[in-house]
């Protein structure tokens, strides 16, 4: 297999990293058709903020994984910041071969290099196999995730 | 009992706000002396960032409670904006008069201010007792939430 190249996303990224988001989410049908204008608002604010990234993963010209990278400024541990990771996808057909392990692992990279104390992310209480997937890259489960909806 | 004011804070909150973090700290000896100049740097990263915010609640010309507030654009759900809430601490004499729900309820509303679809949180997973606080408030129990640390 090529190597796996990861990158900030960029605009001609959006369809396939929305197809991505689109395929995976719970309620199914909370996305909107890409072309939506909100889409593409949302990625020149993520794009416009220097705490935030938009990854895209490249496999041979292709887009096979995406994620969101968050650099938070935080009182806690002496003033330290903290990574957040966020929608962490990769397309059906590839998944089971490790892609994910590399995001992650590049991720946590990513954070050490903004100088990060930790890292951290949630993720669905079902989900226990990604549980496990991150147990095994050492992210220990010490927290519960709550959300609260504001709108539908 | 007079109003609570809630606002963002100043360097002149800090002592304050730094001696609640420290006190309900895990492990207990994570934090440095007030005076350390971590601190005034994390507080001027916060400041100068829009998308973050440091709260103090005052009562009685006392700051009596701290949170912080972060807004992150994302592509999920239409493009839309959410809210984190970390680093929420009372002094000890004061809790279990429900200042805490008039914080919690606040941030809520400064959220939908920012046309946030969501606010999210984790929570330490032995504090049950606090699960059930913002269980209380309508936040919903979906995730789990798990850390890395990087360095001592």
């Amino acid at each position: 297999m090529s190597d796996l190249i990861l990158r900030d996303a960029t605009t001609a990224d959006l369809p396939a990293i929305l197809a991505m988001l689109a395929e995976e989410t719970i309620p199914a049908n909370r996305e909107a058709d890409p072309s939506d204008p909100r889409y593409l608002a949302a990625f020149e604010a993520i794009e416009a903020d220097p705490n935030q990234r938009l990854i895209a993963a490249e496999l041979d010209d292709r887009v096979v994984g995406t994620m969101q990278l968050s650099f938070l400024p935080g009182l806690s541990f002496i003033g330290s910041w903290r990574g957040l990771i966020e929608a962490v996808r990769i397309v059906a057909d590839l998944r089971g071969q490790r892609l994910g392990e590399q995001m992650i692992l590049w991720a946590v990279d990513q954070c050490r290099t903004r100088d990060c104390k930790l890292v951290q992310l949630t993720s669905s209480a079902t989900r226990t196999a990604a549980h496990r997937f991150y147990a095994r890259l050492g992210f220990v489960q010490s927290h519960v995730g709550m959300k609260l909806h504001l709108r539908e």
